[in-house]
């Protein structure tokens, strides 16, 4: 089985994901400047499910570059990362329209550590099906980025309940961190003399 | 005509009405863990309904390798497929909004048995084209599972007014009996030396 | 500019139209039986604007057959086609909830009145760059169906206020018409060796 | 990494983003003609904004006819020019909605003006990774187009609270300018021999 069509339809997923979460910024009927200001929790909300998507997008787009074969294994992986993901909009507009309270705040962290631990099978799934010597298993490595994100969403979903700020503060700065381009991939690829 | 833009176009409808599904889970407006209590019906149908479209894709995906030409009757026996599979997030929507009362776990059932029968129509229409010889044909033998699933939604929809339980557990079989991976398809092919 | 990209982005536009579509059945409150009824004039207008826009995607895609090089005005007669297709999940749902009232109806008869001529349109832009010796100048010939079509849509609004299942069998009749394989494209492709 | 997925991606997003904005037309209970009087002005909108995802994405479309290589930068440049459109529909929606008010105005000429920014962003981030000899370069030369919509939409912002009608016919000129043919890349390409 090719991976055309497996990227073709997660883009798909992603690229519907990332839009239909800006129904949640529902239009409001008063034309005034004020009308908007009950919107800006949801906007925030939005532009950081935003960046979220579009990280998951690319180290997707760059996971893919190093699967030669589909199996179902990895098929599946690939399914249940794109559930996850598909709560995002649910999470990112319970969170945005109750301007980051504790419960929606923590649930947020909890479909980010799913998606993230889903992220994490799949990499196993691939090297699982590419053995130990492939291209992904010397890129990761150690995979401090990911187990280190899974970490702090751990760390992000009780602090919600007890110091809301710092759960988005963390959300934020693995955001960051992941926004640093990671160059593992690019790097094992090129040396394989891809 | 090539079979490439049926299956971007299939892709397309299937990434779609997988992620519009989330949409029934309806953002509540209070902030309290006990928000989410009524959604938790809702979620599950659409657990149940993400994974059934996840396996049409993967089915639809195998079923195309099998594709050499497309013929009309292929093509709209492709969009009658596509047509039930929309029904499946209205469907889904009104079981888990209603916790799964029999009305609408028997219309759920309908659908999953109209799209079952569409993809069997599919699969004759493809046989039909590519003669007794092809692929296909020598794939799916008996079509055990495709009939069986058949079968199983027919026992569903009365079961659904009698004993719902059995008429849930029905579907999630099904589901399950599909998840385990059909190799038909891939050891034919590789028979054939493609 | 290649004709891949524009294919893709008509492919994405139609499956999320033949989709969203669905959204107007909406999932009633209620689980008895009798909740569904009002729904059945929504879904007799769904099931005939899921067959037309199934019928354009594939006319598009033989359209696009004939296509060897994108001007910027195939590209925006192009645009033009998906502007009036996007307006029938608009048009499909008001004649849907108002159980096929007169000016509903005509407006759906005005939209796909539209969407014909904007479809003839596109065939002149692509005859006119190609010239008149191109496949598709030689495959559509006097063109009766597509001139016969926006004929009877000019015809079936009117009626709409007169004698409303007149205009409603003439929706139905054309897309019947259509739904008879129109072999005049390919045809043309083989003599010419493609 | 290659442009192709960076492509799909895009198309995957502005096809939705031109989709889903139809969904702003709510369906009117009433069947009269009247009914759809209120929907004039958010019919307007959508026109405009319907035609202004039309040119980006023709000119995205152009745009990566130059790109040979993806960077990060260019990557997340797109990404970034991808949130501002998917805010089109949110900012046609409330200005349809409210007549054209004044602050809803406003706004849409933000969006817009974001937009613009963001693709002034994205071939900075290309000519960048590309060289100045690159065809980018040599085909926008002093890009007065490009930078004179920016200029005009800071000139409407003002206006909508002043001259509101001036600031609606500065985004119906612009969009006019940008639909008379852009032949700056093609001609490029020509010259390099591409």
């Amino acid at each position: 089985m090719g991976k055309n069509r497996l990227e073709a339809f997660s883009d798909g997923v992603l690229a519907i994901i990332i839009t239909i979460m800006v129904l949640e910024l529902k239009v409001p009927h008063a034309a005034e400047f004020s009308a908007l200001q009950p919107l800006i929790p949801v906007f925030m909300a939005y532009l950081l499910s935003f960046v979220y998507i579009a990280i998951y997008w690319n180290n997707h787009h760059h996971l893919m570059h190093t699967v030669q074969h589909v199996s179902a294994s990895i098929l599946w992986a690939n399914m249940h990362l794109l559930f996850w993901l598909s709560l995002v909009p649910f999470a990112s507009g319970w969170m945005g329209e109750n301007h980051f309270a504790a419960m929606p705040t923590a649930l947020y962290g909890f479909v980010l550590l799913m998606a993230g631990f889903a992220y994490w099978l799949l990499q196993k799934a691939i090297i699982r099906s590419h053995g130990p010597e492939a291209v992904l298993a010397k890129a990761i490595g150690n995979d401090i980025k990911g187990k280190g994100s899974l970490v702090l969403y751990l760390l992000a979903i009780p602090l919600a309940f007890t110091h809301e700020i710092l759960a988005d503060a963390i959300y934020v700065l693995v955001a960051v961190w992941w926004l640093i381009p990671d160059r593992r991939i690019e790097i094992q690829l090129n040396k394989n003399g891809n």
